[in-house]
């Protein structure tokens, strides 16, 4: 293992979470906050830097990265941030339990949006940036971001890196350096953002945030760009208005597009946007899933005490948010109809494009199991069939099949053994009282919410059902469960393989 | 497509199911039934045998199946001895609507167990004797056993055929003929059906029902050999003694295994069966299983009115019957902690042995799954690793594993689907009165009673959970999702790859 280069890159994203921490402490002076507030993240700002400054005295002989120095780096990244970007919430007494802090930073950098906290309303101004800044930070991947300003990696190690933190069975380079792609996603991701910003500025205040429309409209944005989904007010996105609303949900669904497809549209070639297989699957499934869950809403308008253009709204705003993994919410869906609801549950499953910020098993994913099944049959009916089913105009190769086959079968099984672990919780069998846009009612702690629960985090949505829907929170659950689902974040975030790799002593051997 | 030859072993099938029905038309004798009795089973006997015999006329040009043929052939076989099997239901009145009667049909051969029944008191001796005897023939697989008489059949045809309709991934042939492979397997089937028969017979008879000791004896095991599962009185295995349970958890066991391990044990090799991976394994998980259910249980035993005895018998019980895929139950499962209903979830995944007859994912399909994985992780280490693990003494290749990940894809898209046609019915919402063994409650029809209906049917199972509990039935459900579940059924019976070809147009059309 080349221990030093590792060092010396974690070293570096330290240095740069640390400068990262300067924005919620700026947020801190601004709102003039109490001097705890700003302690809480001058601490951990001044750790970062000692830290990550002396691991820059060391000296790698090799500089470059193997596969597996990789992934295990990639891993290493996300908890050492996680471990330190969780102190904030402890030092300002905002979250005083650590192992909650933790979940709550690993749910904001995996852009979760599954949450602990249970009155939103006691958070300061800048905690509630730092939750919200966390997900347009984890959004991109903060590892390959740095990358752009490390000199002595090479393309080779970029690639590596790259591969295990972004999302999706393939990595395509847009142009031939892997900087100068990196850059121009990093500049899409930017330009979306700042573009939401602006027109939610549009609409009127919050009554009663009268005051806080910018800051308001900024955590949406990060919010809605690393598809992560944290609220800041009591009742997620239900008290912004219908203008917002929408806005939102349309922001959501670009967010959910592979970035390398505002590439192409930026370089004139739109219809090779329209060419993509994945979008067009992509595009069918959003617009059949708001279809289904409109139909089902529309059936019992009345019984739900929506309007029809409250029904299309939720509808759209909800397939918007639990498809890209986001988790905003504007209703109770914990009430719908049982079609939505697995709707719904089917959605967490998938979630967006490769090449998004979203999570889940991806649309490209879902496409090339299908289209593998589907030569897998052929093969069948006729043995001397030569495969030519295509992917995004290449022929559909044997190990892309298989390893995507492999990766859904993983998630399954990661999925039952954190349904198993979580069995184990004493919070299992109680109720809760839940108050929602639909009034107040009685959820057990049941199956249901385990299991989504589990999806939820591995998908890296945020909300599930019952007992964790979206009027609730994850604050129910032991710290053994709270550790357990941390790490289900972790493992969906990166896609399984590199905290497996992480904890493989193998991994630390000589070859 | 061979349409003659498919036509004519079709036609023997028929004969065989009509000659197999003679067996509850003498029951229907003993019991001096109503002559309506025997005209249910008269008018198919007779529609068989003339439809059967009218097949046989064909002259097939080619004497051998082909892969495709063999496949779409299977999944036609069990579909048309469902059409004509359900027939005595609807003509006896017990079960007068069709569709239901199909749904029956089918859960009997498949070895499901699910039941649509709502009073099984009702039912005569000669419908029970049925019903449950048709778990008995589809266990081993009908057409495996025509398969013993058909001459003009040869080795490579019978392979396809075998490879269609066993369990698990991979087939074997235990002795170098595949006729004599088939009569080994049929022996030993027959033999532990009557031990199982003669060890019940010591038992006490169950107050109310003195005289039916043999008839209870015989449907008890015919249900446990195929590992289908349908009660006979209400309460499925309630009110047996202590003692029948116990012995009806260890068959279950018994058949739970590959029967090829039982070839080993009678040529002397019985060092050989505790070599077997896969036996290791399903041993191991059956063991921890019902360690970890007896702990749950153990941990509640006086909210549960429990003894401790009782609390361990119904830990084996309830593992035995639903790893083994069967369905019988002691007592109400769905009202046991959730540690115990989330180990009993698991097991419905993975069901038993390969080549037994029990359904589900198979705990060979779980090894290759688990070894694959880390092969695969082994390569990402390091990406000249060259592996040599193996399973059952054999390198395991990477073809096998594809093939894994790839039937569980399938097994996860299957479910989903199924749960999300289930969504559209309307019994969704509803609630129902459940009395068990713990007394009355009510349930809601819910996600998790969906979500249970059809991982139990595709595993063929029987009971499920909430809704569709141990203590309740499939009644509620609209003919459409009874049709779909029908056909699920079938699915995971035959594992899902011939029934999809039997519906692929491309099947029928020339090569």
């Amino acid at each position: 293992m080349n221990y030093k280069l590792i060092g010396r890159i974690l070293g570096k994203i330290m240095i740069m979470e640390g400068v990262l921490m300067l924005a919620p402490l700026f947020v801190s002076f601004i709102y003039k906050e109490q001097v705890d507030s700003k302690i809480a993240f001058l601490v951990p700002i001044l750790l970062l830097a000692v830290l990550g400054g002396a691991l820059q005295f060391t000296k790698p002989k090799r500089t470059s990265l193997y596969q597996k120095e990789g992934f295990a780096l990639v891993a290493l990244v996300w908890i050492v941030m996680t471990l330190f970007g969780a102190v904030p919430f402890v030092i300002s007494k905002d979250i005083p339990n650590y192992i909650d802090a933790c979940f709550e930073m690993m749910s904001g950098f995996t852009t979760t949006g599954a949450s602990i906290v249970t009155d939103i309303t006691a958070l300061s101004h800048s905690i509630l940036f730092w939750r919200s800044f966390s997900h347009w930070i984890g959004g991109m991947g903060i590892l390959v971001f740095v990358l752009i300003f490390i000199p002595e990696s090479n393309d080779g190690s970029s690639m590596h890196l790259l591969r295990a933190e972004s999302p999706g069975p393939q990595v395509g380079k847009i142009v031939s350096k892997m900087k100068v792609t990196t850059r121009i996603l990093y500049l899409i991701y930017l330009c979306l953002t700042v573009l939401e910003v602006i027109i939610l500025m549009f609409d009127k205040p919050i009554v009663g945030y009268e005051n806080e429309k910018f800051f308001f409209s900024l955590l949406t944005s990060f919010g809605s760009a690393g598809t992560g989904g944290f609220g800041f007010i009591p009742n997620s996105m239900e008290l912004f208005s219908p203008f917002s609303q929408y806005v939102i949900s349309i922001f959501l669904i670009l967010f959910g597009c592979n970035f390398a497809l505002y590439y192409l549209i930026l370089i004139g070639k739109i219809k090779d946007v329209f060419r993509s297989e994945e979008f067009k699957t992509y595009a069918l499934i959003t617009v059949s899933s708001i279809a289904l869950i409109f139909g089902s809403l529309y059936s019992r308008l009345e019984a739900l005490g929506y309007t029809v253009e409250e029904a299309f709204r939720h509808s759209l705003f909800q397939v918007a948010s639990l498809m890209t993994t986001t988790g905003y919410t504007t209703s109770d869906f914990n009430l719908w109809p049982m079609l939505a609801k697995t709707v719904l549950v089917l959605l967490m499953f998938m979630g967006a494009m490769a090449g998004s910020t979203a999570g889940g098993i991806k649309t490209s994913r879902i496409v090339i199991a299908v289209k593998g099944s589907y030569v897998n049959i052929r093969k069948l009916i006729n043995p001397r069939y030569v495969p030519k089913v295509k992917i995004e105009g290449k022929i559909l190769e044997e190990k892309t099949t298989n390893d995507v086959f492999s990766f859904i079968t993983l998630y399954l099984f990661v999925l039952l053994i954190v349904v198993l672990v979580l069995s184990f919780d004493p919070v299992n069998g109680t109720t809760t009282v839940i108050s929602s846009d639909f009034g107040q009612y009685e959820v057990k702690h049941d199956f249901f919410t385990n299991f989504s629960a589990s999806l939820s985090c591995l998908s890296n949505i945020g909300p599930g059902f019952e007992a964790v829907g979206p009027y609730a929170s994850f604050a129910g659950y032991s710290w053994f469960s709270k550790i357990i689902l941390t790490f289900t974040m972790l493992i969906g975030r990166l896609e399984i393989l590199p905290v497996i790799i992480l904890f493989t002593p193998r991994t630390w051997k000589k070859i």
